[in-house]
């Protein structure tokens, strides 16, 4: 339904000129008065889907929605600016917490991340009613000078770079989203980056969003792929292997990233972040998401990961 | 509840320089990049507390859900430039309508009002769930050469001025929400005024936030104040009276503005706009909410209205 709506919103909204980058990419690029231009993204957390909130302390899932909306930004390379945010508790609140005491904890979650990345906490709107927590932020972010690091720049020959590692994060890692920011703004100022985006549904189902908006394939090598300990962790009490995981539990909020192939070996040679670097695979010509062995044969690779 | 969180909120957040109007009042005033700066506002509807699906065109819904945006954005004289949406949807969609069906409808009902004030709708998120039907929205609006039209300017002797007729909007007038953008541009540009809000909660509760933010009283005259011919449709099947429905019903979305009375009174001789403008009040040094009879004697008005 997700990209059926998406496209349906590509014909349907009218153009602007002062939408530089719309729909369909990890946030939008408005251009403002004075020649600014902001990035802005808007990503919502809902009871149920993203978090049980019996089951997780509410600063965590303030942080988590704080988290999810920093990765957008970091997605772009933008730097955060402020956010807004629109509660919607459930009236009676949670478990012992009133609905008051749960809005404070849910903000006392997001400030010390927002503090971390100089972000500001302008303002929101807090409701209630007889359904379950909704946490809805809008981020803004200062675009970089290079300009915004979009998903539609990849190129046959390119490399398919990844930070951290991946899969298992619903053991716990997905409500500690560490946004990519200053990877991101390092990567983007320092080399020439071709496309990027963060992996929010899974490794799988993201690069094949990246190569389809670049409008190529892009081949994994499914050895070269980081896999998390949760990953393995999670597959010893799953029927699933541990790449499988990596391939497409989503929510690692790791970045996605495509350079020139000579480039890719600099980034690689230098290693210039405090988290792994890992180049896990190559755009190609074909559309498609492909896997590579060992021996260098190729075949389709299924694009498994949450779909909205 | 709300009023608890909103000092609870200036007591903890941390301030920024960048952040010029703050927490407490219509929309968010942010500095931005060269100069710029961004008057933003994020307001949530939700089923069964703004609308009830099964009742209700889904594109109205849209339109109230941008509506009240939009008219935030007026209550500070901001020029709408742009909004992101979220859009959370229940897994089924609502009667007839499927989950994408559901979105498109809302989206078919903001369209036609962003496009009357140039508003971009630059993007957003859409997510389903198990629960009913929310819709967040983020508006950016332009700041006007002579600043926000904030809550906190009036003056003891000024006068309370209020724009349209009031009362009875939940006849169906909540949902065709006219936001007040072009009234409020030309009576900032072409007059002083000390102070502004638009009515969301109901006249009574919001005269008195307005009086409050600005450390003063305000005294109604209640044979005075517009009433709407829905307030007296409404007040004839209620045991309340049409100046009650008028005072506490609230969603009119009209503009509360302050103004000093000579102002006021050239603002009245013209009557610059084509809705009607009325002045219904005085701001006094006591604080809190007054109602004046005909003979000039004062007494509390109670601040009737909806509490979040």
């Amino acid at each position: 339904m997700e990209l059926d709506f998406i496209n349906w919103l590509n014909a349907n909204l009218p153009r602007s000129p002062l939408l530089r980058v719309g729909i369909g990419d990890d946030a939008a690029v408005l251009a403002w008065q004075n020649n600014a231009e902001i990035v802005i993204t808007t990503d919502t957390v809902t009871e149920g889907v993203d978090f049980l909130l019996d089951q997780v302390d509410p600063k965590l899932v303030g942080q988590k929605a704080l988290g999810v909306n920093l990765s957008d930004l970091a997605a772009m390379a933008a730097e955060p600016v402020a956010v807004v945010v629109s509660l919607v508790l459930p009236r009676n609140g949670s478990g012992k917490r009133n609905a008051l005491h749960l809005a404070q904890e849910i903000y006392l979650g997001m400030m010390p991340l927002a503090e971390r990345f100089g972000c500001i906490i302008a303002g929101g709107d807090t409701n209630t009613w007889d359904g379950r927590l909704v946490i809805s932020i809008t981020a803004l972010g200062r675009m970089s000078p290079r300009g915004p690091l979009t998903r539609g720049g990849a190129k046959p020959g390119d490399a398919l770079l990844v930070t951290g590692h991946l899969g298992g994060s619903i053991l716990g890692r997905h409500f500690h989203v560490e946004p990519r920011i200053r990877e991101a703004l390092l990567l983007h100022e320092r080399y020439e980056l071709h496309a990027g985006m963060d992996i929010s549904d899974g490794l799988a189902l993201d690069a094949s969003r990246l190569a389809k908006a670049s409008r190529c394939g892009v081949a994994l090598r499914l050895d070269s792929i980081p896999i998390s300990p949760d990953a393995i962790k999670l597959a010893a009490t799953t029927c699933r292997t541990s790449i499988d995981h990596a391939l497409s539990d989503g929510e690692d909020f790791e970045l996605l990233l495509a350079a020139p192939a000579i480039v890719a070996e600099q980034i690689l040679a230098d290693q210039p972040l405090d988290i792994p670097l890992t180049r896990i695979g190559t755009f190609v010509e074909q559309t498609g998401l492909w896997q590579i062995d060992q021996q260098g044969s190729t075949k389709p690779l299924p694009p498994t990961g949450y779909e909205h």
